[in-house]
Parts: C-alpha cells; sequence; structure tokens
C-alpha cells in the first residue's frame, strides 16, 4: 500500500476551531506534519516565530515570491500569508501527510498547482456555534467578528470546490474522522498504481 | 451529515476473498445491504435462492433486462449476473450503504448510469496469495484456475477504472479499511450540499 506522503489542505471560517482541530490531530498520530506559514501579520500574544508562524516583514515576504519558495500565498485582510515550499517537500519525501492550514484563496490556489492536494473543510454544526466560538475568543472586537462573519459568508460560495468536510462540534469525534478520512486517501487507486502495475506482472507471470 | 445510503461496487479477482470479506463487514456492522444479485448459473452446493443469488432462468432474466428492472446485468463465462433495481433504491432511500459484488464489466457499467457509484477494488497482497486461494477452494480444476488467472491478467487492464482500492491480506484489518473508507465518502462535499447551503443561509442572515 502506498505510504507516500499526501499534501492536505485544511479550510473552514474563522471561529470553527481548525487550529485546535489541527493541534489535536498531530498530538494524537504521528504521521502529520503540520505546515508552518510565513506571515506579515504581527504575532498575537504568545505567538512564537517558527512555531505558529515565520514572522516576515514585507520585504522578506516578497522576495520568498519572487525566489517561487512559495506553494501559494494570498493576501489576506491587508496580510501575506503563504507556504514556504521547501519543508513541505521534505516531510511528503519522508512519507509524512503534511496539513496546510489555509484561506480558502491560497487553497484554491494549490490544487492549481498540485491536482491531488486534500481539500478539506471544516464546517461549524451551526452558525450560531460559530458566533460563539468567536465571541469567546475574546481577542475580537464586535466589529472584528462582524467582518469574521462576512468574510464567511463570501468563502461560502466556493465551499463546493473543497473534497470533503469536517463537522466540528466534538473535538475528540472530528479528530476520529478526520484521521480516518486521511487515511482512507491512502486507497486511492491513483495513489496506488506501482502496486496495482506490480500484482498485474505477477499474474502474467503465471498465466 | 449525509446520511443518505452510498452505491458502492466492489469488485476483485476471482479468488481474492470478496465474499467473506463481504460476509464479515455486513456481520459486524448494521449499515449495510449486501444486494443479492439474479443470475442464470446454477446453484453451486449449499446456495439458497434468495441468499445467494436469485436464480433465474434465461427466459425469466431476459424479461427483467427487456422491463429495464436491472441496474446493470453482464454475461460471464456463458451465464446472466445482474443486480435487481427495486432492492438497491429500497435500501438506498432508508439510508444504508448497498453493496454490490459484481465483476467488471458490470461495475464499470454502473458508473454510467450512475455518476456517484464508489467503485472498489480487492487486491491480493501479492498473485501468488491468488494462486493459493483459488488452489485451497477445492471446488476449482486447474482448468479453471488458469482460466481464472486469464480473466484475472484480462481485468488488471482495467483496475484504474476504481475509485480506490483494498488490500485483502488479514481479513479483519480488511474488513475495518473497508468500513473506515466508506463511512469517510460520507464526509464528501459532493454529498452534503444540502448541509453547507443550510449553514451558508444561516451566516448570510446573521450579517
Amino acid at each position: 500500500m502506498d505510504r507516500k506522503g499526501i499534501l492536505i489542505v485544511v479550510s473552514g471560517y474563522s471561529g470553527v476551531g481548525k487550529g485546535t482541530l489541527m493541534k489535536a490531530l498531530t498530538a494524537r498520530y504521528d504521521n502529520y506534519a503540520l505546515s508552518i506559514s510565513a506571515t506579515t501579520r504581527k504575532p498575537r500574544e504568545g505567538e512564537l516565530d517558527g512555531r505558529e508562524y515565520f514572522f516576515k516583514t514585507k520585504e522578506e515576504f516578497e522576495e520568498l515570491i519572487a525566489k517561487d519558495r512559495l506553494v501559494e500565498y494570498a493576501n489576506y485582510c491587508g496580510n501575506y500569508y503563504g507556504t514556504p515550499r521547501d519543508y513541505v517537500e521534505e516531510q511528503l519525501g519522508q512519507g509524512r501527510d503534511v496539513i496546510l492550514e489555509i484561506e480558502q484563496q491560497g487553497a484554491l490556489k494549490v490544487r492549481e498547482k498540485m491536482p491531488d492536494v486534500l481539500l478539506l473543510f471544516v464546517m461549524p454544526p451551526d452558525a450560531q456555534t460559530l458566533v460563539q466560538r468567536l465571541r469567546g475568543r475574546e481577542t475580537e472586537s464586535e466589529e472584528v467578528i462582524r467582518e469574521r462573519l462576512a468574510q464567511a459568508v463570501e468563502e461560502s460560495k466556493y465551499v463546493d470546490r473543497y473534497d470533503y468536510m469536517i463537522v466540528n462540534e466534538d473535538l475528540d469525534r472530528a479528530v476520529e474522522e478526520l484521521h480516518r478520512l486521511i487515511g482512507s486517501q491512502h486507497n486511492k487507486i491513483s495513489r496506488n498504481l506501482d502496486f496495482t502495475k506490480q500484482i498485474q506482472q505477477e499474474l502474467m507471470a503465471l498465466v
């Protein structure tokens, strides 16, 4: 069976709990590597350079773009966000499933460049739950919450471009569902053509 | 989340253990319905009409064809095999995942009629294991075994038209993998458009 790494993009409405879900998944299973994005946005309290993000100046970021060292990048709410290519390729090569937690613009760009990427969207069980989680964060003003919801409405128009969805109602269950879903992608025929070809050749040698 | 039934077609080389795998899966989990095929081949010892197959005369079978009461049918080794439509639709309507264990000609015809069918192929871990299982059956002469292997070589040319594969090395593990794989198909965005649309409308009502 295929054990080449799969590239997975995870998106979802702001406040849906993507970050928590990814942390829980990677803490529980060791076949995943969480890609670290580069960004020009300012660090939030508690965020460390090289852990949550690689924090870059605008000039540094634009140099990465110019040198084609990003899998994707996008400008979102006035800041650049992007995925450094080297880390992703290194982890895939080692057979790990690499997760990019990126917003929609970036996600759909990755599909253009890498058609066999797996696009996942994390959904809330309902919109009210999303609002409650945004309010619960307490780092966001009501104005920012309204902006996030308007952004969510915008993103909802392109959700059908994703492959699969995970409903994040119960964290533990969502982690298991996500793990099962990604695991089953290793069974795709298109990811196992070396194996099916080998069986074919063995069969031909027998008749 | 979507709980409409999924139509699943399972094929695999003769001797790979499809039947045993399907029996184990449906014995362990109750969300599956195993479709019962109609056939004009003679019953083997121990086979019961309405359990393993609906055994039909050639005339009866051709009447089902004429009245379009089959999801698919094919002529295989001189006998008709087909899937009665009524049973399949009834089970899907009740939210059960319906498994059709059919050979390749039939499988690929179902895809034409029903594009969202899930096509699975059961693979042996290697060709020698397949030969050993065919010999172990003891109901088949060496000549029949050679025919089955020649048929397998033929079928191997179209394996890449299937969606996913399951390697049947260890039965218990194959059952779990199959269950996980089918379960994860319920997370497909294309099977959940009612839900994603509903969240969208809830979000729009909030901004």
